[in-house]
């Protein structure tokens, strides 16, 4: 194996931190929440006040006002005080952060849900000097701060002199391309929109998210990096990431699911099966837009072994079931995912050979095909249903998107027949359709790959457009149009609003489907 | 003036910040309080399982206990974790400190007092790194500690792996005399808690109290320098403290009553009388436990500074009322202060010249006892009652300790009746008492300046073994004995309960009166 060589591959990514570019963002009104059943998740704002009244005038002992900075802010809060009388306690002070109205809304006491509540961003501070700068120490992520000094006493009597949030990306704005001439308003919004929600998520490493989990995710890097290279074009970031998921390989060289950075446990995390498996096909996309040869042949054993790992988990050219291993697909409840899955493992192995011929060193995994078409095989004969034309799945024959769209990114479909399976199954109304943007965004990939730019283009207009008019700042972790308080975690508080996976993969840049990097490709 | 010599006493109180001396202090035991209308404010803590369930266990994702560090302790708290599944969120908890068992039972959400709630030393924390030893950024002072994670997934399992008090204090412990072999238990339980108090106080500067204001007042500066002299003997504290009020006059040459290091105002603070007047008195004290004549010289401009202003607020030889002034004298409701107040410009006057004469200058202030005398006709005059044989004064012609004490270190009466108007006073059911520790101790200064070692002893046996009794840790800022939920600041919970000028100043080091430095000594 290659555990002599994570060393040398944590160091290289140590090597490759970014200076994160920063830029103050100070509030532009004071606002507070409002019940409104038309709103996204039945809250909206509304201006409650001069932005005067909060900043620059003496306050009294208490107060409350709620900030909206006007844009989505992924950084640190500053605040500047000037006290009128002689401070006489330490100076407490209560901050609320939030992405949404909803989450402005909310009771974070009454939070019921299954993820620790330190995502939740509230606190209480207390300063025994308060005098000069306060810079919050943690990073937030958010629009709005509902911000309560709680003095208590009537010998203070203070100004907020400043008050604003030193923002943080390794995003250069300034290399953003323009979109295509031919986009439209809604084109540019989703672009505007989504290119808000990378940057956002793009710090010292790809997060999935700057309120939660800011985590690199194996899944999330690949969407992510597919966005960033015609856009941001940082191919750096996108390296880092690929050598600290190299690094974080244990004794087996399996990579993890997701890489915590702040992690106090050293060792290596989930088992997720079909992100796992892709660490070739990112390596190839990678190769694609940075033409670094000797990089991706640095970790070509790795992306090798994912394969070898993955079907090392077939039996009889099926995969096992296994209770440790999280096949994820998509947050769509009841999904039947063996087909997906299967799926998955056969474009993996086609694209790992796929990789390894770019390298010049198919000789290495001269069976990767021989064995693709066997599972296509096995593929069609499980779950290909003649009489209605789409791969069924699970004892009931579940027609999903997830299904269709990764046997026909597998080939078990003859090409000229895939795209039509996809347009089949969009316009299905039976059809297990997609549970969020993470499908939402495979789906577009495998429009792409077959040559439907304009269908892509047409699902993002309809699924991000919603979004858009919703009132989006940055495109939503979870997002069910008719399920507003949906949340895979039993409380919608603590969703992202702000997600990797939700950045729209198409590519506003050009006007037609030539030549997008993307990951589809053959 | 000598404002040109700020700056150099500035500089000359920095150089003298003291190296604090640390000891770390662990939890003796899990306790929670228990309502018991017996104990001291109707709170005590009873035993509430094994140390070892908190500390060393595996916890669930949430859990509360309270600790026992079964001494005051003032520091920073040191946690360190051990996670034993990989963390899934920031990790936040709450820790509540208290340094009583009323003030563990209270809760913090219904105080009401009048000073800033930042005294009350609760807070949340929440690390996105909780690996390492974790340093809570505030100091804290405090014998119990509620603490309450609150990580609220069930991906987290933890053990708590230690938990300390970083004490500090700029007191050595190992330079304290013992108390004369004389001492029964009682003394000496009054002599070790007092110690413990004024060790706790003895910080960066002597503080009124660590919990609260942690601030240098003059008042309290006077009474633990006069405790420091005969037991840990720090005299560059002491130096220090004294700098630091001479650096902080302003144009006015005026001392301030207190001065808080933290301070985002630069300029001096309240204007407090009976303060500001003593500290020639402060100044001879520290000439005489030290010898330091130069450094006393150089000050003295300072004193004498000090009388002039003290005196230009009389008119034909009577203080005049002033809204911007405060006298403090006790805090003592009703109390009728204008003949104790005009007992220590009498006193300060007395002492100052006593201290030029001391320093061969009194050519200077040869002025002071003609005044002094003139004053003391003018007191008599005013408010001496041959009848009962008290000096009484306000409308309703109030006979306190607080009238007769400063007169009779006035020298208001002879100085062989001196003593006799003391114990009567006291004795006095009709009399307005102390209505704490502050006058207490001034009462104790007088019968020591009078020759009454035993009453005096008597006095502080009396007031502090009630203390004792109750169960103090360190010694209470405010205690009546009949009013345990007494409060200057409209909520007791917000009371200090390790106060400076509740040291005792009686000296259990020596067996009789002789050579005490006390204050009251001509």
């Amino acid at each position: 194996m290659y555990f002599k060589e994570v060393h040398r591959w944590a160091a290289e990514a140590d090597r490759l931190l970014p200076e994160l570019r920063h830029r103050r963002v100070a509030p532009v009104a004071l606002v507070r929440p409002e019940a409104d059943s038309a709103a996204w998740q039945g809250w909206k704002t509304v201006q409650a006040g001069e932005l005067t009244e909060a900043v620059g005038a003496e306050l009294p002992c208490s107060c409350e006002f709620t900030f909206d900075f006007g844009e989505y802010c992924v950084g640190h809060l500053e605040l500047e005080f000037e006290f009128t009388r002689p401070v006489d306690a330490p100076f407490c002070f209560r901050a609320k952060f939030a992405e949404t109205p909803f989450e402005l809304a909310s009771d974070f006491a009454s939070y019921h849900g299954t993820l620790g509540r330190g995502w939740l961003q509230e606190q209480e501070f207390v300063y025994d000097d308060p005098s000069g700068v306060i810079r919050l120490p943690r990073r937030y992520a958010f629009r709005y701060l509902k911000f309560r000094v709680e003095a208590g006493s009537d010998a203070y009597r203070f100004r907020l002199k400043n008050i604003c949030c030193d923002t943080t990306t390794s995003a250069d704005w300034s290399k953003l391309p323009p979109p295509a001439p031919s986009c439209d308003g809604l084109d540019r919004e989703i672009d505007r929109i989504g290119m808000a929600t990378l940057a956002a998520c793009m710090q010292e490493c790809f997060e999935d998210g700057p309120k939660r989990d800011r985590r690199l995710w194996l899944g999330d890097l690949r969407l992510q990096a597919l966005a960033n290279y015609p856009s941001f074009g940082n191919l750096d970031l996108v390296k880092r990431c690929l050598l600290l998921f190299a690094a974080a390989t244990g004794d087996e060289g399996r990579v993890p699911g997701c890489l915590y950075l702040k992690h106090p446990l050293p060792v290596a995390g989930n088992l997720l099966y079909d992100y796992q498996v892709l660490y070739g096909d990112m390596l190839l996309d990678y190769l694609r837009a940075s033409g670094d040869r000797e990089f991706v042949r640095d970790l070509w054993p790795v992306a090798k072994r994912q394969c070898e790992l993955g079907f090392e988990e077939f039996e009889d050219d099926r995969l096992v079931e296994r209770e440790d291993r999280w096949i994820f697909i998509d947050w769509q409840e009841n999904l039947e995912k063996e087909c997906a899955a299967h799926g998955v493992m056969i474009y993996a192995l086609e694209r790992t050979f796929e990789l390894a011929r770019e390298l010049g060193i198919e000789a290495e995994v001269l069976e990767y095909p021989v064995v693709a078409e066997r599972l296509r095989r096995m593929a069609v004969e499980l779950w290909m249903d003649r009489e209605s034309g789409f791969f069924r799945c699970g004892p009931d024959g579940q027609i999903s998107w997830a299904s269709q769209l990764w046997m026909a990114l597998a080939g078990a479909v003859p090409r000229d027949q895939a795209a039509d399976l996809l347009l089949r199954v969009i316009a299905e109304p039976a059809a297990t359709g997609p549970g969020g943007p993470f499908l939402h965004n495979q789906m577009v990939l495998a429009l792409e790959q077959f040559g439907r730019h304009e269908a892509a283009r047409a699902l993002t207009r309809r699924y991000w457009g919603k979004m858009v008019e919703f009132g989006a700042d940055t495109f939503w972790e979870v997002f069910v149009p008719s399920e507003p308080l949906r949340s895979p975690y039993r409380d919608p508080m603590i969703n992202s609003h702000c997600h990797a996976w939700s950045t729209p993969v198409f590519n506003f840049r050009q006007s037609s489907g030539v030549n997008i990097p993307v990951s589809g490709r053959r």
